[in-house]
């Protein structure tokens, strides 16, 4: 060790300071920080898997592990740019001899790296998500889809507004809220454990994925909604409107141009001659239709998964999911670390009953408001309980509800980290509790495709 | 368009504007950039392949469209905080309604975080070079390569300090400087052109490689004594000494002792049952070496090649080749794109003859002094012209000459336009070149196994 200081001396000495100089730190750090995450993804993906549990369960708590419940690692500081753990500024002081000023530097530009990073792991996710699911096949079960996630938002909307309104004497805006909160399935989870069992293709598979995408929508919608109420006291009914037109029309013009666009794709691939043909350009049609997708109002998600979707139907589409998955494999724990990560088990105060009991019974209604899904479906063949477990995770959308009502008066604390307690337990139980009933009912579901 | 602008009123007053919305734009803006850099990266790479010269110098050209001396889309600013260009403005301003703080903000991010991909671009692709290279042929080649490297950059110091000393009656110290920065070669796009054409394995290849790597370091430990003259006026030979010593112990305990932990790994691998067990290990050692190499002064890149030399050896050499591929047609596109980029052609000043007749001595000297290596292999059936003109590459480290003089008053700004002259010929010249002498002498080129 003190050789290494001795050499730090020498080399702080001899070597040329330049303006660049904490770019070059960000590069280190950065190769470190994503290091450690995929150490860390690996280790817990191969514990759990040897408890039999679901990899991505081992991911979360990696995340969790080394967060900010847990070694301050990775941290997510989102918007206090003065933040800086003691572990990072130890670690950049004594190691890169940076002041305060420079070391809050390098660590708010690698958070955000390494949250930029993530967001491009999902993106990708659900590109293969997108990759391995089937258009005809989704649109076959479209209807029980869209019904899927009409009862899955209405009924923890209903039962949770109502629910804190009458039995917990709330009034209306945060009761309203706290539903609201309640409604969005969060995909990244259950899409990843179908995926890793083989179970994207099965009829269950497609309905939880097709109910997920127009929940999403869905999702924004009420956001949209929601945030208008709570700031202005009112709700524009023309926004609705045209946010739920705009993503008709995103989804069907993407499927539609990009079915004709994919090919012309494939064409051009067919006559490239240099390295990367096809991986680029359907990656390059990703990228560009999450971020139309993100233009529009929607998530960058649907996008990715719309490109997927299309790609998928062409000659190409077996070569492509071939290439992706070493890249997928490299990026989405990315994804499911931070996830982990930006956990905060500190929101839990056992000392509030008030706010625990409201948690609880959060919890309960999100679990409940998803599994009456399954009693929508009429199909007696279905894995029923699955799609139910398949949607209950929550995630994005309602930290983003949890964001919105922490920066507003009329949302008591209590609400917020009832919600963030319900996003991190729904999180965490799905994995396993969709592995199990999906095992259980392995040979009785209808599997589309043997793969 | 205008329902387009209609529609982002609507969401801009709906949507809920957070703290991290500007990391929200800041996706959109990678997403977007990342997808441009893709395009006119296959674009320029596949009219080159039509055109019968090397990939890699399309899509250098491709960025030099989209960089600094063409369209702005994608520069660098390299410490000006304050620099936006005008398609920047007009986009974040028109698009995102960011006022200029916010907008300098973004592109800020967004230039550090494709740096940031174009960095773990050149790592990657030295990993894979290190992949397809062999430790006992390169170890066969080692004195070889080693009088390559030590000739390579005797030759181009001595006679481009002397020659601006006498000839163009410069006085000692950026005489000195000047030839300190023809000597590091810079290894990607040799070695990118060596792969493409499948001669990496070639005892040629393994020459270049061997010496480019040796290069680095004397050109590292160069540099170090350059800036120290520079600065004070002194040369500490403890300090070069001491970064000879660093080197030699690193690069022969990263084999050693990479050589039993890559075993490890590899029986690690055989043990793991979730996705990506081969790849992520693999990374997590590639990216670490490369942090320790980087930590002791060395280059990056320096410690991903030796990280793939040792994996190149395991039962998992080859599996591993197979999935590191997609991820680098993926990245390293990034890097030559940026290498482009940043290629500043107005540098040249067309008026200032002296400044041209420097920079005429300087580019004449970078070549013939890498072109005199081919004189120092004693192996009549090798193709020894292919060895020189595969050394005659500078870069990063000339680059980083060119900074250093700039910030110092002792070197006139004639050498430094100079110096970045030489590094764009010899960067644009060497694909073309290097493909024509390796195809000429294909057939009689020692190939050591057969791929």
């Amino acid at each position: 060790m003190s050789e290494l200081f001795y050499l730090n001396n020498l080399l702080a000495e001899i070597a040329f300071k330049s303006d660049g100089e904490i770019e070059t730190i960000g590069l280190d750090v950065m190769l470190l920080t994503v290091s450690m995450i995929f150490l860390v993804s690996k280790i817990g993906a191969e514990i759990c898997a040897r408890l039999k549990l679901p990899s991505v369960l081992g991911e979360l708590i990696a995340g969790v592990v080394i967060g900010v419940s847990g070694a301050h690692l990775l941290v997510f500081t989102a918007g206090d740019s003065t933040y800086l753990p003691g572990i990072w500024q130890d670690f950049l002081h004594n190691f890169y001899r940076l002041n305060q000023a420079d070391a809050v530097k390098v660590f708010h530009f690698n958070e955000q790296v390494v949250s930029l990073l993530s967001d491009v792991g999902v993106i990708l996710l659900l590109f293969e998500v997108g990759l391995e699911s089937n258009l005809i096949e989704l649109l076959g079960v479209g209807t029980q889809a869209l019904l899927v996630a009409i009862v899955g938002v209405a009924v923890p909307f209903t039962l949770g507004s109502l629910g804190l309104i009458y039995g917990f004497s709330m009034p209306l805006i945060p009761s309203v809220f706290a539903g609201a909160a309640l409604t969005a399935t969060s995909i990244g989870i259950t899409a990843k454990v179908l995926g890793d069992m083989d179970q994207l293709r099965t009829k269950e598979g497609q309905i939880i994925i097709g109910a997920a995408v127009i929940d999403d929508i869905l999702g924004i919608v009420i956001l949209a909604v929601v945030a208008s109420l709570i700031k202005t006291g009112q709700v524009k009914l023309n926004s609705i409107i045209y946010l739920l037109i705009v993503a008709v029309i995103f989804l069907v013009g993407a499927i539609l141009i990009g079915r004709i666009f994919s090919r012309f794709i494939v064409s051009l691939v067919n006559k490239m001659q240099t390295r990367g043909q096809l991986l680029i350009p359907a990656l390059i049609f990703a990228f560009l239709l999450a971020y139309v997708a993100h233009r529009v109002g929607l998530e960058t998600i649907i996008g990715s998964f719309a490109a997927g979707l299309v790609l998928a139907e062409t000659e190409k589409g077996e070569e492509l999911k071939l290439l992706v998955a070493p890249v997928v494999d490299l990026i989405v724990p990315i994804f499911f670390v931070c996830v982990g990560a930006k956990t905060d088990l500190g929101a839990i105060n056992f000392n509030d009953r008030q706010g625990l009991s409201v948690a609880f019974f959060l919890i309960l209604v999100a679990i409940i408001g998803k599994l009456a899904t399954s009693l929508s479906l009429w199909n007696t063949d279905l894995n029923k309980l699955a799609v139910g477990v398949g949607m209950i995770p929550r995630g994005e959308v309602g930290l983003v509800f949890a964001s919105i009502g922490a920066a507003n008066d009329s949302v008591p604390d209590s609400i917020i980290a009832a919600i963030i307690m319900m996003i991190i337990l729904t999180t965490f139980i799905t994995p396993s509790w969709l592995s199990l009933v999906l095992k259980k009912n392995t040979t009785e579901s209808t599997v589309l495709k043997p793969r």
